[in-house]
């Protein structure tokens, strides 16, 4: 049972390193059988469905997500400091995967494409916003950001900086990106005093 | 010969279509060939090669993009009304396409594939990010924007709110995408004065 489920997680890794590179256009179950060095029927065994397989996937990834960007900014104290802590752990979180975050990796392919996949990833970016949105309010409550801030446009602000970053630095490759990232944050923070 | 440019021009806007929804991945020229109703050599005759056609997709896209978003805002004055109108023209753009920009579509499909395709694209996208930072910059010259300010930062913080724009609409189907989006706008602009 526990080799079982080694295995499961050690081809989930896989796949999502597959995803965060090519998409789930690349994540097919013959070439993920070969990366793990599995029969194809071995491999269809754990997931039954290649879309089994892609929501597999996905869940995967919100586990880690929520490991390395959700609990430690929880140890912060409530309000601003967690939102600082978050916008630092998603380097962390970008730094996973050789491709970059793997929700935006796979956001343009499938915004047209309806379907349970589609319905899960948006209800993981709606989850981020609404986490965003909610820190937010709390540290307007705990007297860190304005009264007359809107919770629901920060985390929009919020959002639209690390999509950006995702850009400039995985699709223009521009060396600043990272900078760019830390002082449109910095203004957003500024701004919400 | 006419009659070819008008073909070539039918193609490209089927092409553009099918791309802006389905990404590059989409576009075959078998499904093409059949959208337009050419056969596989006819269609194959216009562009010689996958790639080619790819390739004069993207230029056909910066030909539309130019024509809808930077011609019209180039009959403002220089500065920050020029900003404003690109800001607002992005919208009439977006809607141009049933699955919106078709830079953003196929962007996270092409970052982690080298080749010339994906050299093109990114040349569209700096070139639009520094279209931005110069007018960014004669804002200054004018008196619009404050002398501190750092265009190249104001290019990437634009660049951010549009593409997010994409994401909230496209991805999240949020009603108040738009609302944000000229809300973000603003800010962006009173923080730059």
């Amino acid at each position: 049972m526990t080799k079982g489920k080694d295995t499961k997680e050690t081809i989930l890794i896989s796949a999502l390193s597959i995803v965060s590179q090519s998409g789930l256009e690349g994540l097919s179950i013959g070439k993920l059988a070969q990366t793990v060095g599995l029969s194809k029927s071995g491999l269809f065994a754990h997931f039954n469905s290649l879309e089994n397989l892609q929501l597999a996937v996905l869940q995967k990834a919100v586990d880690i997500f929520i490991e390395t960007v959700i609990v430690p900014a929880l140890k912060q104290p409530r309000g601003e400091p967690r939102i600082c802590a978050i916008s630092k752990n998603l380097f962390e979180w970008d730094r996973k995967f050789s491709g970059g975050c793997p929700f935006f990796s796979i956001s343009a392919e499938l915004d047209d494409k309806p379907g349970v996949v589609r319905d899960f990833l948006v209800s993981t970016q709606k989850d981020f916003v609404s986490t965003i949105a909610n820190m937010a309010q709390i540290a307007i409550t705990e007297g860190h950001f304005r009264k007359d801030l809107n919770p629901q446009q920060f985390a929009y602000d919020f959002y639209a900086i690390v999509l950006c970053h995702h850009h400039f630095d995985r699709l223009l490759n521009d060396p600043l990106a990272q900078n760019y990232y830390l002082n449109a944050f910095k203004a957003l923070i500024k701004n919400s005093h």
